[in-house]
């Protein structure tokens, strides 16, 4: 990922992150942000049933729309971890309360990592201390660094531009690799922005950045019970306020936009083994929930993916995951084209020059674009392709 | 697979399988079944909107109950082929007409192979004559080499047993590796029986089994556009027939049950890449969609799958899994044995001896049994591990 030149920090927020043994090496594994002012938050958790203790703790404390400090364990998710796991989380919180002198319900907990396990609580206590002392202004990365589990590189993405007349900043962080599927996508991404903003604003347009962009990537359709994304905005830009339908609501939607749209890209871009960024478009569909199913189908399908990493031109397997989605479709209508390539319309294969498309399954980065000529709704997924290496990684995850 | 020692035969059926050189190679890959009789039929295709060229014309000619041969090639699926697909298909049904003086009608066609594809017809035109020279009793293994794609070994499974005061046979054959999931999940599956049974009976039956059998298998979650499962039963052993509701009308549907469990396993096992045959078992839901919907997105899940090849005992990714499924769940009542051994239950880990789950991890075959403590409605499926072979066959498919 090209990360942007400019400087990694956001008005008011200090980040550290630090090996405390979790992961049993000495890898960052203890990370924590801190706006020096409580912030405005929204948030956004996955719909696992299987919610991981740390989620059930936040989503009560962001209802209240303030939080000054995010506190993550990597090496373990604590999920699956019972009335115990709920403790754990609520100690860690206590304990981060207790060291930074905050109320402990403007600390917010997540956790990621291994499925089932309890939390080295002590390990995280004793930590604490050594944690909080190290908060700098140009701590994010290390606080990127600490959430990281298979990542293979760190995902920060920041924008600064003028809204409400101030300058503001707006940075995102994000980990994941694998167990990426929407509701909701991101593993975990973390918002700091020092914008002056609403809260019913934040949360409706955070939530709706959150669809566009995290909510539509895949890498393997496989949703985490520790999926979150959370932003933090302290108002330290002393911009003039941001609310509902304003010009400058809109500018800052944009931006946030291009953060979190550069992060979805970079987590499909490492997502666990893959060597492809696919970006999936399907159009003229009856329906966004059409369009929706139509890309997914694609996008999740083993065989598509399979192919893409064999740089194999089999676009066959394409239309039949584009059948199996269980969408109405009038076949004379549907078309598909890989690459700015047409290969299929009318139900039949387009003459085509085969080594031209094989050129194309070369690439880093393939477009495929389906039409349904139905309607006017359409839908777009970012995916990554499906090789030994995926395998290999989750093969022996825990062990 | 373990093929039963009995003889492969079904009386008033001959059964050819020849090479033409679809393949392109020296492989057998244009198969002949034919009843000396014209035979009842029922049958079952997937529900993919692109069904392949062949479907469309058998299930015209499924309707009228009566069909008297089965001409499946493969190399080639003509898929997504279109109006000259549909026509190809047409003419491969005529050559085997004229050359064996039946109508038309009575001729049933199929394909498997690469999607997209024309089907090289002079190839099968100018094979048709040898194929059907050379049809015999013992023929039908041979009409099953031909029909094999990826598949690594026949799959064949036989039973003969009194039904309706004489010796009836059932013999099914399968093709299937990839491609595996319901609706419909076989693939090809071709069933030959000498029963004497009423049409609407057989058609009952034949969907019945084929439901709690292929329709509950899943290899790779991706359904193809060839699937297609087919009976034929000519009648010639004579015995009272069999009609709807009556004591040996059940024990034929037994025995078509034993045959087609035991096909629909043999796929499963050789699930492309397959190195473990698992079967998961959901109990205790509100309705069946719910049990099998819970027993999917475990079956079907990449993490899951790769954990399971790795023989990592990452029990949390069935949890995770489970809990994206999007049924409603009180987590509390969920529970989860793998082997016979209780991991997960009332929203915590099971202490348990993790070297004791690592040897049920290496096993062979491995049962998942989950307890939703909702209702008594179950459901299983068989699936497969995720292996990186699954990833190496079909990444150079079609080049």
């Amino acid at each position: 990922m090209v990360k942007n030149k400019t400087k990694i920090y956001v008005p008011g927020f200090l980040a550290n992150g630090i090996a405390v043994g979790i992961k049993g090496t000495d890898k960052k594994d203890l990370g924590l942000i801190y706006s020096t002012v409580p912030a405005k938050v929204a948030a956004v958790f996955t719909k696992n049933t299987f919610k991981a203790a740390p989620l059930l703790i936040n989503e009560e404390r962001v209802k209240r729309g303030i939080a000054q400090a995010i506190i993550t364990n990597s090496g373990c998710a604590n999920a699956a971890t019972g009335k115990e796991g709920y403790r754990d989380a609520l100690a860690v919180s206590a304990a981060l309360s207790r060291e930074m002198k905050i109320k402990n319900e403007l600390v917010l907990v997540s956790s990621t990592g291994v499925i089932g396990k309890r939390l080295p609580l002590k390990k995280i206590e004793s930590g604490i201390g050594k944690l909080v002392k190290g908060l700098n202004e140009a701590g994010i990365e290390d606080a990127e660094a600490a959430m990281m589990t298979t990542d293979k590189y760190p995902k920060v993405a920041i924008r600064k531009g003028v809204v409400g007349a101030k300058d503001i900043t707006i940075c995102g962080i994000a980990k994941g690799a694998g167990m990426i599927e929407p509701n909701m996508a991101t593993l975990l991404t973390y918002v700091m922005t020092d914008a002056l903003i609403d809260s019913k604003a934040l949360s409706t347009v955070f939530h709706q950045v959150i669809n566009s962009t995290f909510n539509s990537i895949s890498v393997d359709g496989c949703m985490s019970t520790n999926d979150m994304a959370i932003i933090m905005a302290n108002g330290l830009a002393g911009n003039n306020p941001l609310e509902k339908v304003q010009a400058r609501l809109q500018r800052f939607r944009d931006m946030l936009s291009e953060v979190l749209t550069e992060l979805c890209q970079a987590v499909v871009q490492d997502g666990e083994g893959a060597t492809k960024f696919i970006s999936i478009m399907v159009e003229g569909a009856k329906s966004k929930s059409d369009a929706r199913s139509a890309a997914y189908a694609i996008a999740n399908s083993n065989l598509v993916k399979t192919a893409f990493f064999g740089e194999d031109p089999n676009w066959g397997r394409i239309i039949a995951a584009l059948g199996s989605s269980g969408i109405s479709m009038e076949k004379e209508k549907v078309s598909l084209s890989i690459g700015g390539k047409m290969v299929f319309h009318q139900d039949s294969p387009v003459a085509f020059n085969l080594s031209e498309l094989k050129e194309i399954f070369k690439k880093d980065r393939i477009n495929v674009h389906v039409g349904l000529g139905a309607g006017d709704k359409s839908y777009f997924v970012y995916t990554s392709d499906l090789s030994c290496d995926y395998v290999k990684i989750n093969a022996d995850y825990t062990t």
